[in-house]
């Protein structure tokens, strides 16, 4: 199941709206097939090592066990059901790990896999096959996307240094760290009042890989009240520039999951940042925080109206990134009163 | 000479107005005697090393070799010059760190010991013994007590939390190490609207040291507006609380240095700690930040007037404890235009 995940984790970012998914075919300890999900539409991971398997160790498929990160999908989607084609491949045993999160597939796989005389485990490596599917699993519960909130600021929690000093506070290796995390997700917000201070190009130009389309850049704007000039307005990913306009943060998260839009990263300024914490509609933090002081004149990395209560982060990470250091973790809200509604994509 | 540090190391704190030092004695591969500087007044390292030696291998100590971190004194103070008694001990070679920051010493000792046929080494382990005696270094030279300036706050640089919540922003781990910041300084600096906030104890409760006294508590206050019940002007240490009034930060910082105060922690609050970055006079962070993001309605850690230039923090350490951060450094100051002149304490 690592080795599934493994291959899981080549799909990160890419297969939206769909989840990441990794599958491993195994026949007497040897690795006979392996693949992972690579964009919507295309096969899904256990087809994918079915054909591995089917291409190089076709003699060697019917018998053997099939990992997968996810429980497979039982129905007819833009693809084929995978129950149906592990029962054709004559695989005798199927190993999941994460429950399928989309309540019209939930937990149906094992009935129809059990009946055809496959053996099924499931909940194999559970934690961290659900943590592959997090944003996936906010999005089809909820109708939201899974947020992630970037900061790069001083010791003193200030994103802007006094007049007249440069505009980076953290070093290049900490913004290049924070530009990577674009690739995760399928749009960046940012504040129409970044796009006038920043003029940012929110590109992946870190970002190895050519796979990965530019994420939609959606700018928070009451005013629409931005120049032209924009980097965002006129670079050839113009296309993939929204101007969402006088919507409320959840709102505007609201429109964003009905796009199709799984998961977002915000990027500032701090009046976002403070909806988006108002709002609890973040799902996971990433600070980076420089050796600096800035002072009273800096602005502080979380602006707007004050929060009611302050927001508890667990599953803290810490890692130095030269003299810098990152904080990730995932922010505690209180349980909903009411589930809401599942939204059918 | 590394063991003479370690012997350094155990006056840290307790010597005031000289510095920590230490030292070791060793003749053919053997120590034959060791030790430190415990307080003013009493013996310096050499001294007490010497004597460890008479009592226990004084048929080793002539012709034997004296490490100390620091160099040898040559004058008479409350105690003699070291330099005699190495030469009366028979001593052949003095090895030493750091030269002697104080201009009435600096450098003589070198001469003295060669001249009576002692071989000389200086400079072993130069960084390691400077940074012992860092805060008399600065205070032999500038007149001015070393700061060190204490945060605990949120990510989002926050030093209160929402109405409402209690008043702990990072973890009780997290503040016992600050509290046994106290046991290295001579005094603690708070500004009033601490007092009157928090009515802290600022005590040394943390350390097992019987040896060290309680820090002077010293209070910045413009009004003198403050609960006489707070618990530092009626707990058992009242007598060691000082209220200096309507004292800019710089002119508060002289006035310690001139009452022999080696060494100050500032522990809050904001405004104090504007004033004294403003007024470039922090020698060393200690930073503690807990994953928490308490959001606009916090007081920022560092408050009062704009900084004219953010401050950069050399030297960074970034140690976790627990989900807790502390973050350590050294502030980056411009060179002074001319050397202040040299105090006499």
């Amino acid at each position: 199941m690592h080795l599934a995940l493994d291959q899981a984790k080549r799909g990160v970012g890419l297969t939206s709206p769909n989840p990441p998914v990794g599958s491993v075919i195994v026949n007497h300890g040897k690795i006979i097939g392996q693949g992972y999900h690579h964009k919507a539409g295309s096969p899904h991971a256990e087809i994918e090592a079915l054909r591995d398997a089917q291409t190089y160790n076709p003699k060697l498929l019917p018998g053997s066990t099939i990992y997968v990160t996810l429980e497979p999908c039982c129905t007819q989607g833009r693809t084929g059901p995978c129950t149906e084609a592990i029962k054709a491949a004559g695989i005798k045993r199927v190993v999941w790990g994460a429950l399928d999160p989309n309540p019209r597939h939930a937990g149906r796989a094992q009935e129809i896999l059990t009946s055809a005389g496959i053996s099924v485990s499931t909940g194999v490596l559970d934690a961290e096959c659900r943590e592959m599917i997090r944003p996936f699993s906010k999005w089809i519960t909820t109708g939201l996307p899974y947020v992630i909130a970037k900061v790069g600021q001083s010791l003193d929690g200030r994103i802007t240094r006094p007049p007249g000093e440069g505009q980076w506070i953290t070093s290049e290796s900490a913004r290049s760290h924070g530009r990577r995390l674009r690739a995760r997700v399928d749009a960046i917000i940012v504040g129409a009042g970044t796009i006038r201070a920043d003029n940012p190009q929110l590109t992946l130009r870190d970002s190895k890989s050519t796979l990965k389309e530019q994420p939609y850049r959606v700018i928070l704007s009451r005013s629409c009240n931005m120049p032209e000039t924009s980097h965002v307005f006129t670079d050839e990913h113009k296309n993939r520039t929204w101007v969402l306009r006088d919507l409320a943060f959840l709102d505007a998260l609201k429109e964003l999951g009905q796009r199709g839009i799984v998961s977002v990263l915000i990027e500032g300024g701090a009046d976002v940042l403070g909806q988006a914490f108002a709002a609890q509609a973040v799902d996971e933090i990433v600070w980076y925080i420089a050796p600096r002081i800035s002072g009273s004149a800096g602005l502080s990395s979380i602006g707007g109206a004050p929060l009611a209560s302050s927001v508890e982060i667990a599953d803290v990470k810490v890692m130095p990134l030269g003299d810098n250091v990152c904080i990730t973790g995932h922010p505690v809200w209180p349980k909903p009163q009411t589930q809401p509604a599942a939204v059918q994509p």
